[in-house]
């Protein structure tokens, strides 16, 4: 099945925001074994969008689009599909009731220009939005496919993953399975250097790919069979396994965050954080996993020495040994888990370019540990700009909490 | 003029990299006065490029396109340039010298296959490559112009600036400029309602996004001179201000956590916070801003009614109004303020999904806001994922700051 993407909006071709929606649908359609052969990207015109949409229409089976689903004027892939489809648009009274009812859970009242979003064609049947107000719609005719989705990421992302795929996936005739193996703590160019055999191999393919969260290696392979490929996947991830060992934290959708909840779910161990310098960024990525109330009790994030020294840290410490240093950072391990009574304290220091600076290098990160027992430190250099550094310093420190849980010395038992 | 885009690679359409050429060429185009109706994207596939070219000669004056400009078979843009225009591919030798000079000075030998990329057709000019073995072609034939610029982006974009903008200036007749005018707390349907006599109108024209810190409105006018296009942006800057007035927050580039730092650096205010449920984003947000030492003293984030509690939240305000609560949000406002010794405390309590439900909806938000004379409550409802809402709900807390500070009943002579 040859597929074909359309992005509208006029923004796109301003260059106001890059178009993110076709690459990420662009790495799924191989997931459906569905060939992609282009990609067009047109602006909020209903002349060019029908003309954009006819040639795809002769050349292609399925047709996706992303965007110009809004309440707006400007908002015109509906009509211009009714338009290529010589078709009537006409209000779905029950779905004007549903988007009534959205802004009704919000305390508003629907704007009547919203009713727009209700409307339908005969051929169309109604995707659900659950994130927002612009439904989208699939099309069957002729033969063909059309999917339209709304621009947003988040909730393109959603539908794709809630309705379109599952959809699709009941059409393809071969399989291609992909699986991404995540690691930490190694370069790229150093994890190519371990794989290579496998980089140049054709069937399963491996491709390296430098992420916030380390090095993600992606095996794929096709076969007519889900059950042949997971074989053929489950052989190589054992093959990179044996090499890459312990730099490897998880597979596929999973996060270093969601691993470490279940960690300390398991265990029955708790959590707390004192962060200075990156901003409370290691607790907003903890509490990003739902349910994480069950065992991370709190964090502190300081600013300046003076809160440091008002949250406990000793002054004579960080006289000594300055705020951004092994020493500080040990000590606000274990303030953070005596404050917040936990079984854990994490500590992050660093990212002074959003603090202090004491002439120290701005890409020196010193996490510490202390688990009751022991106070283990780490001190990590990455390059970056200030918010990269923060993403990285909060991984760092979870991928090192991680190997601690692992190691298995600490459990509910020793408190 | 009309212009149109073709960015050319496999890897674009398997989603391995995301089209950042097409949206910075995109968004150069305009300061050119140069129209852009089209992005497309197709692979390394000759036949399919040809099409793709051929279409775009017939309905652009300008065609610009990047990739598959390298050394090897699959590089196939130069060929496909060839067959469009019926003309013969030659190797130019001062070119092909030019190339064996650039390997040699970094002491290595060119590979023979390399030649291929000193070939050139008869309305071909060279475009020279100063950071890479990839010259682009600029071809003018027909009342058309092709530009043809290698992939990898810190090529092309040097290309761009020192050989195609200024050559492309010299055809262009006319500028386009645009600004994006921020505005929080109205849905984008209502906006739209508003300013819908702006909306229908050709010169400026205006359209609404919405983004997660707020509906955007772009104003974009064309003109001969750069100084008459920023008049009529400002005539219709100042029409917007006047019908959306306070829930205009910046424009342009501006965030609000720069604004609330410029605000309270100016005012001599210092700044803490404390989160229940939104696990620190508040915090995380505010420290993006480079220099937010200066004034933000740091937060406080709990996960738990126990750790409330601990950091002093009244145990009978937590009995009688829930967790999730505007008492309960006040009484953290005046705990950040006064722990962090901070003119000014903000809390900002819900997002239950990931911490305490107590049987709330989990759309709704609480803020409060402590100047130290007042406190203000603010109840919230936003859609979206706990991850939006954490964003929304930092979002809004950071809006009525703003509002507050600019009312302007509170400055340092107040401490």
């Amino acid at each position: 099945m040859k597929a074909e993407i359309i992005s509208i909006g006029t923004e796109l071709l301003l260059g106001e925001i890059t178009d993110n929606n076709a690459s990420f649908l662009a790495s799924q359609l191989p997931l459906l074994g569905i060939d992609l052969y282009f990609i067009s990207t047109v602006g909020d015109n209903q002349k060019r969008l029908v003309e954009t949409l006819r040639r795809a229409w002769e050349r292609s089976d399925i047709i996706i689009t992303t965007g110009g689903l809004g309440p707006t004027q400007d908002d015109i892939t509906r009509e211009a599909i009714a338009e290529l489809l010589n078709e009537e648009i006409k209000i779905d009274v029950a779905l004007a009731q549903e988007l009534k009812a959205f802004f009704g859970r919000r305390g508003l009242e629907m704007p009547p220009s919203n009713v727009k979003q209700a409307s339908v064609i005969t051929s169309a049947e109604i995707i659900p939005n659950p994130r927002g107000t612009a439904p989208g719609w699939w099309v069957e005719k002729g033969g063909r496919t059309i999917i339209t989705m709304p621009g947003p990421p988040g909730e393109m992302q959603l539908m794709w993953e809630k309705a379109v795929f599952p959809k699709l996936q009941q059409k393809s005739e071969a399989v291609i399975l992909s699986r991404t193996i995540k690691t930490f703590g190694l370069p790229e160019a150093k994890v190519d250097e371990l794989v290579s055999p496998f980089l140049s191999a054709n069937d399963p393919t491996l491709a390296t790919y430098a992420k916030p969260d380390g090095i993600h290696l992606r095996v794929a392979t096709k076969a007519r069979e889900v059950k042949e490929a997971k074989e053929k996947l489950d052989r190589r991830e054992a093959d990179i396994r044996a090499i890459l060992k312990e730099y490897i934290w998880g597979v596929d959708s999973e996060t270093l965050e969601a691993i470490i909840g279940n960690l300390l779910i398991s265990k029955k161990l708790s959590l707390a954080t004192m962060e200075f310098g990156t901003g409370g960024f290691l607790a907003n990525l903890i509490t990003n996993v739902p349910g994480s109330s069950a065992y991370f009790k709190g964090g502190l994030v300081v600013h300046s020495r003076e809160m440091a020294l008002a949250f406990g840290v000793d002054d004579r410490l960080l006289a000594q040994y300055g705020a951004m240093s092994p020493e500080v950072a040990e000590a606000m391990a274990t303030i953070a888990r005596q404050r917040f009574k936990a079984a854990i304290g994490i500590a992050v220091s660093g990212v002074t370019g959003f603090g202090e600076t004491e002439n120290k290098a701005v890409d020196t990160i010193f996490i510490s540990i202390d688990d009751g027992k022991n106070r283990q430190n780490f001190t990590r250099k990455y390059p970056g700009s200030p918010q990269q550094l923060k993403h990285r310093a909060a991984l760092a420190a979870l991928f090192e909490l991680r190997r601690i849980l692992l190691e298995g010395s600490i459990d509910a038992s020793n408190y």
